[in-house]
């Protein structure tokens, strides 16, 4: 139950597909180069491997539990997470001003695949706290930044998000937790739950990020507040001091990532400070809320890259079936074996690609000089992001299936850890957004409601890969033929909904899935037919490391004839439109 | 969490498409007719929902326990196995010489059904017994069949399976347990791992099945032999007496199925008695295999059935969003929410009218009076076991997820419930053969073997479907048009792998599991046409129930819109062949 990470298809997609050394220097960042992104990925890898991931499956059966003193996490990850604090690995993309490194997006990201492959309940706390300091960092007063955030940056707090409360489920207008002002703070009144590291003893400070509405505050969503609630208040020096009244009321008993808490919070009386202007707490949400999204959308790549390489070690290792000659036959050769894995590794490349691209869209609006640049990359990132969320969590399903298949009977025995990577990945399409929800969002806000201006834009450029690389044809005609195929669907898929969907209310939300898979599969093959071409483009010019590129054109070549297919019934059903989808009754059901 | 028979729709695939009453007055069986069926059926609905339901969810927290005496089942699990056997379930099927019922194969079916939706871990040990009673029933000596059938068909004894070594996994030409002639038995030593209910103390007594090989015996799956090992050896009057040497050595900690004990049983010089003639152990536990697999594929359609029962339950109590007027909205409004339901409503009810088929051949194979008719009806059997064990059994995969997907974050939360059919179905696609092995069964043994001959006898069968409806032609367009299309499919992949197979030694295993999978989709749809067309044609005469059998029009117009198309993704991967598959050497991975 080893880790390593795939450092060199993490360089290749970077290096080639991302252009990080362009990225770095249009940004003015001159730091942020592929020396430094070898540097950090090694020393990412080692930490994954060495102090992280031994800890995923103890983990795991340890669990956390609740007591006096509130939740006491799995042994071993205190001191794993210090380690992992002072080692600075929580500030790498916080800006300097707060005490971070100020590193693009797309390099922390491929540095997160770590964590999250790593040991993913170790890794939800830092994501967390990330997601907190870019709440904090964007919208709080500066005298909230100066308290906060140096001491999150340098890991010294952790960091949570209190959205949900019970019975409101995803509906955030449902919320219902009230913050009464008193003097230069408020009280801080209610129920969360879900909360995902509300609480553990491996930090001496915790700040909650906390949705709860004034007196008197409009109904539904445009009536929320955002409030930082510490769990111990800060003394005039800023040090923890007093107790503060948030608690965790009990842990949830769940299917996966059991060693990472999930608590039920209350907040009686809480003194809590606002964030920002009140009643704009949601949109303040909605500033990290992209970067959240992306960001479980690579623990779908991340929890998948894990099983892989868990099924491949094992694949190699179990003999079933003998030779003639006797001698016993590793797993590996029964051709159905290798075609799991393939749809292993095809989907792991694909992910990886599509994740970093995404996160790279994210530093380039960020950076962008032009306003034109800026506005493109934005759309670009609106529309990566449920793709991303979406689709790699959904594919991550069927990877950690696919991990337990090739395990055979071992895999259903939880000892064997093939168990744990599938209970753990199932959370990956619910929270933060379930994919119905994404797709929601990839079919209204992102493409309905621009007249599926930036699909058309993303379209284009798949349509100039495809048409460079005809051009050249060099590749094998399943690459080229995949992508212009699944190209066109996506062009029908589009085309098909626009027109559609201003006369039927639920066509959208019937469509939205499977145009969403669409999408995904497509993103997918589009990046790996384009690394394709840069491989073969090396191998011509003699660059690169032959065998690496050899077997990326292997991998393309499979991910095209095996996955890209999917694309079809995805767009068939879509096509079908809403009619069979609503036709009975509910009673009936 | 409670459970209740669909019977309406397994009285309508009864009645419609097996033919019941036609299947029973054919074999001669004069009991064996609907009247019988409805009762039966109702019986069991009870049994089901009041008895067995309710020890589901304890059973999974409770789990079982290794001590003194054994293996300690579940609280409650006892008492409800002694009312189950009391009330004469265990022998619906066995024959009426050994205080059987003697009933069809196909209503044994249908009743089962009940059983593993309403427990899986419960069902299991039935389950076992009847196999083990087959094996007795066909290849046992009168006198051990005597000694062993009545009071297995009582239910007083249970049976098990011993067939998997450490190390040999589906590979029994590997098994090296061994048995010494010993007078008129037989010293059986050995280990066997993954005996599903290998010890309980539900019964006095537990016959097991062994196979092991004989002193000098050949080599391989020739030199197999199967043995009967009682827990407790017989006295002169029958009764369980000395306790012999066969004991549960550790039980696993699975993932899934936790109240169904997974046994690791040691035999050390256990007494034994041989089952038939030497060396003939695997052609004994074919026999069994088709009844197994079938049973196992049931067992997809069961915990769909039991997980669509739960899904629509909550989408119609869980509120989320909120209507204009303030009044909030029930999930089961929500398209996606919908689409989600439908999928799984039309998936149960084309796998249920796929396993009753199924399981009416085998009867139809046992009773034909002329030759060429057993002999096409057996041909039948054996194409479509491999489809019903690995065609219900990964689609349950997808619709216990869906479950858990419309409950969201409260799916993830074991209480819930949805994660453990979730769990419990994760066995299904490995044990009693993985898919891969089930699909190279339907690929090698069924359908290049005899050159696609039963194969195209099938298609034929569907096509005859397909343009008797188009002839009618009252059926929406989407059901004519996704069969025939589906068809097609199906026809081009029978005649490609019958054309490119020869040349290339790869190629059925790399083509195997989508050549399964489409062709469980397209049975499946068949199914689901003939059934509109029926529907239709009663509700053009003014028969039946017209609520029941337009909302059958509906999901059978659903299933042909939505889960058809998965036609052509399973063909585009398989005419892709085995090259990117096997291309990647063995050390890239």
């Amino acid at each position: 139950m080893s880790y390593t990470h795939p450092y060199q298809d993490a360089d290749f997609v970077l290096r080639q597909i991302v252009k990080f050394d362009e990225l770095g220097a249009d940004a003015g960042l001159d730091e942020a180069n592929m020396d430094l992104a070898v540097a950090v990925l090694e020393e990412a890898g080692k930490m994954g491997s060495e102090v992280l991931a031994p800890l995923n499956w103890s983990g795991d059966q340890a669990g956390i539990s609740l007591g006096e003193q509130g939740v006491q996490e799995a042994p071993g990850f205190k001191e794993a997470y210090q380690q992992f604090a002072q080692a600075g690995w929580l500030s790498l993309s916080v800006a300097e001003d707060f005490g971070g490194q100020g590193l693009p997006n797309v390099l922390s990201t491929a540095v997160n695949e770590v964590w999250q492959s790593a040991n993913i309940s170790f890794a939800l706390c830092p994501m967390l706290s990330i997601g907190a300091m870019e709440s904090i960092g964007h919208h709080a007063s500066h005298a909230l930044q100066s308290a906060y955030l140096p001491k999150m940056a340098s890991g010294e707090w952790t960091g949570t998000m209190n959205l949900t409360e019970p019975d409101a489920g995803s509906d955030l207008a449902a919320v219902k937790t009230r913050a009464v002002p008193n003097g230069d703070h408020y009280l801080v009144t209610g129920q969360k739950i879900f909360i995902t590291w509300g609480d553990h003893q491996m930090t001496e400070n915790i700040v909650h990020l906390v949705l709860a509405r004034l007196p008197d505050a409009p109904a539904g969503v445009k009536g929320i507040s955002l409030f930082i609630v510490p769990k111990f208040l800060l003394d005039a020096d800023g040090n923890p001091a007093e107790r503060n009244a948030a608690h965790c009321l009990s842990v949830e008993h769940k299917l996966g990532i059991h060693a990472s808490p999930t608590c039920v919070m209350e907040f009686k009386e809480a003194v809590g400070y606002i964030i920002g202007e009140p009643n704009k707490g949601l949109s303040y949400m909605f500033t990290m809320m992209n970067h959240a999204r992306q960001a479980v959308g690579l623990q779908g790549l991340s929890i998948s890259e894990r099983a892989y390489q868990q099924a491949r070690v094992f694949a190699k290792e179990r003999l079933q079936g003998t030779r003639r000659d006797g001698s016993r036959i590793p797993i590996i050769e029964h051709p159905d074996v290798r075609r799991m894995l393939m749809l292993m590794r095809a989907s792991c490349e694909a992910m990886r690609a599509l994740a970093l691209v995404a996160a790279a869209e994210v530093d380039r609006a960020r950076y962008a000089q032009a306003a034109e640049a800026q506005a493109m990359h934005t759309a670009r990132v609106e529309l990566f992001t449920p793709i991303v969320k979406g689709w790699l969590t959904e594919l991550s399903q069927e990877m950690t299936y696919l991990n337990i298949q090739i395990h055979g009977g071992m895999g259903f025995i939880e000892e064997t850890g093939a168990a744990q990577h599938y209970r753990d990945a199932r959370i990956l399409t619910i929270y933060e957004g379930t994919t119905g929800i994404q797709a929601l969002d990839f079919i209204g806000r992102k493409t309905l409601s621009d007249q599926g201006a930036a699909l058309a834009l993303l379209l284009a450029e798949i349509r100039i890969t495809a048409e460079d690389l005809r051009a050249t044809n060099t590749l094998h005609a399943s690459i080229l033929d995949g992508l212009e195929s699944a190209l066109a669907r996506g062009v029908v898929a589009r085309e098909w909904l626009l027109q559609s969907a201003p006369s039927d209310a639920n066509l959208a939300g019937s469509a939205s899935v499977n145009f969403l898979m669409l999408f995904g599969y497509l993103c997918g093959g589009w990046l790996m037919a384009k690394q394709a071409g840069l491989a073969q483009a090396q191998l011509a010019a003699g660059e690169g490391d032959a065998y690496f590129l050899k077997n990326k054109l292997i991998t393309a070549r499979f991910y095209a004839e095996h996955l890209l297919p999917r694309t079809q019934g995805h767009l068939a059903a879509m096509l079908a439109g809403s009619e069979s989808t609503m036709a009975l009754a509910e009673d009936a059901f």
